[in-house]
């Protein structure tokens, strides 16, 4: 098996930091303390990968080392398509996974490409190179679980607990975010393999040998309000049922229900219920048995699904965590699928409406220190955001790195260009061993449109309008990003979501500068124009704090 | 009624002359000499439309008016949504329109949003600020029957007549278009203003009062190998039938048969048989009866594509002209309608590999002498290139300019650029009296992605992967293409298309030059590396000829 790192250190290997951060950034993506799968090019998300094959993956290094200061690479579905000639501040790479005509914007087809080679499924940061493992989804489901503590239980999570399922890429990072945000958390999980390696990394505390003995731990943790997590092996789709069951019969009942198996993706992502695992690998390999596979697998959505609905029912807070499977259950028959809400509309967007989301680092040096450094000078920065202060101080704690060292923190306009020039600044003094490469997830406030969850329910009925994310790709390009990618189908699936990543250097140079000022301004700018555009007040009113020219807003 | 012309001569209402270009041109699309239906902001295509309405409309106009050499307006469907800061190579506009995630990408969530004020149908050049009334659609469908005779008739159309029906805005284009390739034809239209109107154009030579007379016309210049063009006012659902008719019991037969109804729009662009002009009109502004006219022209369209099989059956050259007749056909229960194939894959693809298609060009000025100028230019650029010197004489004895005189002619990659820069020179030596802003149809080699049409049956079977129009718009925001638009649902409805623009402004600069000698470049240049990528060897020449950089074909 062919072991792929990130180079470390100051020393380049490509001609400018703007390509060696690209050439550092995708081999990070696979390395194994990183990737889910790095053989098959797999780094999260069912099969979201960081380049087409390895013979892409190869060519996409060596034109990296040879790109010029006014050169720019064309990636297409994970594949180096093109060389041109743009200028020094143009982007270095532009990349398009996934996309496609929305008539055919679907499994079946995306599938048949992709056997003939000619595609490739990007996922939202595996295509575009700023996957930085669980920590980005750590910060993400634990604003989720603070806001959500924070409107239905006054704030605090003492004593009561989280019922979820699916400890994969994104889903591991559950268990952690409950005891951060400070809740017991009861995790299914339906292989081993991924209960062990959250046990392994401390993103899970324990694990539960039967439903009774969970249950059992539930209760006594709950009694003592120590915020523990219990992993449980088995299925979603059958545990859920019963733990409806037991609630109906006045047993426990979970405070929060949610869900991250992979859904969306119903060959890969989902154990359909009285398979074992061993048969479901074997069926994702056989093409003739998709069908199949894929019915029951739908099926199964169902029945988890109507248990989610039956606890909603209950009064129990319960949201789809983005992996699309209300619709699922939807086109299966389940009328009253969408009853409960995505996390987005309940949780996240006031959030986007002041240009906040999954804003994160990278230092390229590799080296720890340099994380740390930009920790305290972001307490420094924002001294009275007393929440911030609280996540860096348990993420140092409590999140081991994976890969090159990075850090994640929910900024918000305003604050995001601040943060890029003083990193700028800590590169030029020297401070920084080497440059810092700076990006967010695609589920971000201006850059996805994604009706089943960032953009569930927008005010004015906007859900399903792309132009969004679009133009946020196109104003990316135009202020200066060092990569932008386009993508299709992340989180959600094929034909559900349309979404841009931007990733830009901060290399220490005054050109550097620039660009960061511009293009930090502009992207979380957008998110508030398009959350001002669609009615939002507080996104109206952060716009006019922050200066933001929207001529019909006058 | 409010009419809008674009100013002409040398000052400028702008700060410079890029945001002097897209202030022009958008007034320009909606002169009463170029657009269809001005007063509603119709350009051309059924509803494609410049801006959303007119406070957008006057919104647009006055932030170009203001806006700063470093910043870029994001322009949503036609709404002005935000001005950001960028710099001076960047683009000053950048536009998405009409586009939707594709589960939701349909006629009827179009029209919801559009009925909320909060969408807008962009076309190809109505929304992209780039149209210049029916001298593009004379030159793509001159190109058309001319390598249609050449592949059918050994290059001679004398004496041969082509049926077709439809003279809209681009359908208006074919009486002339056939005229010039040397050929009689017969030109069915149901409303008797469209017929009016290209007859006092000189676009259409006689009108006939029936059918019968019609066949007489056509024999009657068929003998004398005159090429004359005949319009016949009724309804091609039930003409089309007719002579099938008359065809099977052994009377005329057409040489060539098309059709150029908006049978894209069953709201806005195809009378049904039986209903009245007046009728159709009543139900498009009722939408309760939408449904029912939905309905009603997708059946006669039907009709009408049986027909058109059945000469195709008669071994008769048929094709479809990107008006997705061929998928209302199918979808309304017509098994076989793909059996005739569209007329990019029959006649069009083989200049695409080569980076040709329909470069145009635009005097700011508002002086014709300032386009005959530029003709003169390209004659000498090009001293060997019969064809194009053939085009450039007819369109300047036939072709009347419409608003701002323009210029269309097919260049290719290495071509382009050198056109482009020569334009800037002109200007800057001031032998033109004003800029000259350079653009295409976004129907062109690298630029689409419309599997019914112009990247239809892909030799590798890529029809439907959009990755390469959102490089296109991508690369052409990093190059410093004045403005950039990216589209859903042009000439094939909503669902079945993404496409790109791309305008540029030759001021006459150095800077102009250079950005120029790159976009020029680069923008034909992503079609001969996507049409390479699908295995056309002639692509693959073109690339190696022109030293393109394309890692994966080394
Ligand atoms: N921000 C968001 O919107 C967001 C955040 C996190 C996750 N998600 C969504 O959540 C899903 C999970 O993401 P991931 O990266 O962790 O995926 P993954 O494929 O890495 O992990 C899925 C996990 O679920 C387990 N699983 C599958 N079927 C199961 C079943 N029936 N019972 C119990 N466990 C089962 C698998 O074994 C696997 O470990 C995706 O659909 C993703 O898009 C969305
Ligand atoms: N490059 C291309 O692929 C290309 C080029 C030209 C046109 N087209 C397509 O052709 C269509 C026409 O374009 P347009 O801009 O001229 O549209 P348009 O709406 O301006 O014109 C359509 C014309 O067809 C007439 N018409 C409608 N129903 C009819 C019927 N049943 N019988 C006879 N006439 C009828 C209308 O009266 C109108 O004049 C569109 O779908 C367009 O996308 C494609």
């Amino acid at each position: 098996g062919r072991v792929v790192r990130a180079p470390r250190g100051a020393e380049r290997a490509c001609k400018s930091w703007l390509t060696e951060a690209a050439y550092r950034m995708i081999q990070n993506n696979l390395d194994p303390d990183v990737a889910e799968n790095p053989q098959h090019l797999v780094v999260y998300g069912g099969i979201g990968r960081a380049a087409r094959n390895w013979e892409c993956f190869d060519r996409i290094l060596e034109t990296l080392r040879n790109l010029e200061d006014d050169e720019t690479l064309l990636v297409q579905s994970g594949k180096p398509v093109g060389v041109f000639r743009t200028h020094a501040d143009a982007p270095r790479v532009l990349l398009a996974n996934s996309n496609l005509v929305p008539k055919w914007a679907n499994w079946e087809h995306f599938n048949e490409l992709d056997r003939k080679g000619l595609f490739m499924y990007g996922q939202m940061t595996a295509g575009s190179w700023i996957y930085i493992g669980s920590q980005g989804i750590v910060q993400g489901t634990f604003e989720t679980f603070v806001e959500a503590g924070r409107q239905h239980y006054n704030g605090d999570w003492g004593g009561r607990w989280i019922l979820t399922a699916g400890l994969g890429g994104m889903g591991g990072a559950q268990p952690l975010a409950a005891t951060l945000a400070g809740a017991v958390s009861l995790n299914i999980e339906c292989q081993q393999a991924s209960i062990d390696f959250r046990l392994r990394t401390r993103y899970l505390d324990k694990q539960a040998r039967d439903l009774d003995e969970a249950l059992d731990m539930v209760r006594h943790h709950c009694e003592r309000r120590e915020a523990v997590s219990i992993g449980l092996l088995g299925n979603a789709a059958e545990i859920l049922p019963a733990l409806v069951e037991r609630a109906k019969a006045g047993g426990m009942r979970p405070d929060l229900v949610t869900d991250q198996t992979s859904a969306h993706d119903l060959i890969n992502g989902y154990l359909p219920a009285g398979w074992s695992v061993e048969e479901w690998k074997a069926a994702q390999q056989d093409p003739a048995r998709h069908a199949a596979l894929r019915d029951a697998a739908a099926v199964s959505c169902a029945a988890h699904v109507r248990a989610m609905l039956d606890f909603h029912a209950m009064g129990i807070p319960t949201v789809d965590y983005g992996n699309n499977i209300r619709q699922v259950a939807y086109d299966t028959g389940v009328r009253n699928a969408f009853a409960f809400p995505g996390f987005v509309p309940a949780y996240i967007r006031p959030m986007f409406c002041e240009g906040k989301g999954p804003f994160r680092w990278v230092a390229l040096s590799g080296d720890p220190e340099d994380i740390y450094k930009t920790d305290a000078r972001i307490k420094e920065l924002f001294p009275h955001n007393r929440h911030v202060h609280r996540w860096l101080d348990m993420a140092r704690d409590r999140i081991a790195f994976q890969g090159l060292p990075a850090r994640i923190c929910w900024l918000g306009l305003g604050e995001r260009h601040i943060a890029g020039l003083a990193f700028n600044e800590m590169v030029k003094n020297g401070e920084l061993k080497a440059p810092v490469v700076i990006g967010r997830d695609h589920l971000d406030t201006g850059s996805v449109a994604s009706p089943n969850r960032e953009t569930e329910a927008m005010k004015d009925g906007s859900d399903a309008v792309s132009d969004w994310p679009l133009l946020n790709a196109l104003l990316n390009t135009a202020g200066g990003a060092t990569w932008v990618s386009l993508h299709h189908g992340g989180g959600v699936g094929m034909g559900y979501s349309q979404h841009a990543g931007m990733v830009i250097v901060a290399d220490g140079s005054e050109a550097a500068a620039k660009r960061l000022a511009r293009v930090l301004v502009n992207d979380a700018g957008s998110g508030v124009m398009r959350h001002a555009d669609a009615g939002y007040e507080s996104a109206a009113a952060c716009a006019q704090r922050n200066g933001l020219k929207l001529p019909m807003m006058k």
